[in-house]
């Protein structure tokens, strides 16, 4: 029978429902790659994109040349710019506020690749750093409330590009839902004096069921009220409110057990789309809140259901997505990636 | 440049991007029309689905044979059945409630057409009264506690069968995300003595630039903050909190300018997909909330960042996206509708 499931940290139900009955071949969803051709984000192409912003090159060499690991530019079609002063107006029940902001694009490879599990782990992790110098940078604009860094792959996933890419919005108001998140910790904190993450995570290594894999200092797991079906989070096991304060060496651990997850995805599901996005506290929520990774296979259609309700109907069940994603044999793995990080951590 | 504005009805903001330009050409969509083939919807195939629930048919024809004009049945892979009570369960962190519920499928008409202007104006008045039939049987069930009716139209709006249908939802826990909608119109109704959406109205008729069309009793806006281009909401005129208390009068009206608003959404964008949600009070709300219909076409992609963050960017400014579905001609809306309803309310 269907069960109805409770997200403790948005307090968002969802149905899971297994009248369908499901296994991971029903979920099998193409990317729609965006037509090919001439890649902007390619090395040796720094000119056909607006002007670098921020990149991880050698001392020795020019912005905007090749040489490059990493580059941050603007997006070429900018929802917001960093111009002006964000001020409201408008009448009653029309409120404006101007489209002061910031809407970047981290191009994560010279190489034309497609997904994370594609580059070397520790290229993977500069990509890592240069999340967590973007949101430092941007943290610091006080006209600013929230920075987002997400990855969208695959046309249906909402990528216009192929070249392996992140994105980064700052927006001048506080996105409501994230609010939301923030203020459920910081409640449960003031009642328990302690993290709402830290808690369910002790809750889920405990029974297990819901755990993809681990390394020494970060978890994946199904939320038991997941949305969509094969959903994971990456989350640090240590206590930690902002992505901008992980060390160099949590970004290397991070970057690779993301990689793993992703491969374990692809190998499941046949090189779905998907998106992740880096879910952190804002200026508040940084006693309260825990930073993770949210990963999000775009295999099911959202239909008027959940767009009337925001109530998600789940054909899979977390426990069962969870089995299929732990049976990726490591052979599979090993071809997929350099050092499947599962086998580093000796799981 | 882009602005931000606020839903004054959820409280969430959106952006509204103007960067690149678009045109209604840019946004369309292709149904993507699930495949062919036999259909367990048509006249005459009536065994082929769950038996029915309930139907408009003549009183001398029997149940599960032909001869009717709208049916409703069981969803036949229902997220949700109409067995047991709802207890919640669970661990601390783990909050679960049996799957009691309801989840029906409308077939609008024995005829097997794809969408609401193909039919005649006195047949979908006809399933506008079944909604109302459903919403107030299942609206009696003290199990239930909100029962949503909507429509997919084209696979990747998520519907699976072609033949024009709706589906009816019922489900024991409340959206949190209708809750909000409802909260926020009792707390403006406390401070100012009368609806949200009523004042939302009178100020939007008297500015007109976002009134996409009107009736004597119904109107059809673009939302100030519209979250996807070319989005539509059917609003009453008269304040009325429940949809399940329409007349039949009003039935008929309420369905001819919905017709004619899906009509300018397919003459304009070539057919896109969409769905479309009938938003009404629950047990709380009758007086403060206002029923109205929302309409979305599906031609964006939902990315990374609406996903993390429930902030979307619509590339189409609504004041635009209306002059587009008003400049569709009286010609093509004839040829498209037996009797456009603008042309009898002598727009």
């Amino acid at each position: 029978m269907a069960e109805l499931r409770e997200n403790p940290i948005c307090g968002k139900w969802v149905i899971i429902a297994t009248e369908r009955a499901a296994r991971p071949h029903d979920f099998q969803t193409s990317r729609d790659e965006p037509e090919g051709g001439f890649c902007p984000f390619c090395e040796g192409n720094e000119a056909r994109t607006p002007p670098e912003i921020d990149a991880v090159r050698p001392l020795d060499t020019e912005p905007n040349s090749p040489g490059w690991k990493v580059r941050v530019v603007e997006n070429k079609f900018p929802a917001l710019r960093p111009n002006g002063v964000p001020t409201a107006h408008g009448s009653w029940h029309q409120h404006r506020i101007q489209g002061v902001g910031a809407h970047e694009v981290i191009i994560e490879t010279p190489e034309h690749v497609v997904s994370p599990p594609d580059m070397p782990t520790e290229d993977f992790a500069l990509v890592f750093r240069t999340y967590r110098g973007r949101l430092r940078a941007l943290g610091e604009d006080d006209r600013l409330a929230y920075v987002m860094v997400f990855k969208n792959v695959g046309k249906r996933a909402g990528a216009s590009l192929e070249h392996s890419h992140s994105q980064v919005v700052a927006v001048p108001v506080m996105p409501k839902q994230v609010a939301e998140e923030i203020s459920r910790c910081e409640r449960y904190y003031s009642y328990r004096s302690r993290c709402l993450f830290c808690d369910i995570l002790e809750e889920e290594l405990e029974q297990g069921e819901r755990v993809v894999m681990e390394s020494a200092n970060f978890a994946v797991l199904s939320p038991f009220a997941s949305s969509f079906p094969f959903e994971m989070w990456v989350v640090p096991k240590f206590h930690s409110g902002r992505f901008q304060d992980v060390t160099d060496q949590q970004c290397a651990e991070a970057a690779a057990v993301l990689q793993e997850a992703i491969a374990r995805l692809e190998l499941c599901l046949g090189n779905p789309p998907y998106n992740y996005a880096v879910h952190g506290a804002a200026r508040a929520g940084v006693d309260a809140y825990h930073w993770h990774i949210e990963l999000i296979p775009r295999v099911t259609q959202v239909a008027g259901f959940e767009w009337g309700t925001g109530f998600y109907i789940n054909p899979m069940e977390p426990e069962k997505a969870t089995r299929h994603l732990r049976e990726v044999s490591q052979e599979e793995l090993s071809e997929r990636l350099a050092v499947p990080c599962s086998e580093r951590a000796g799981e």
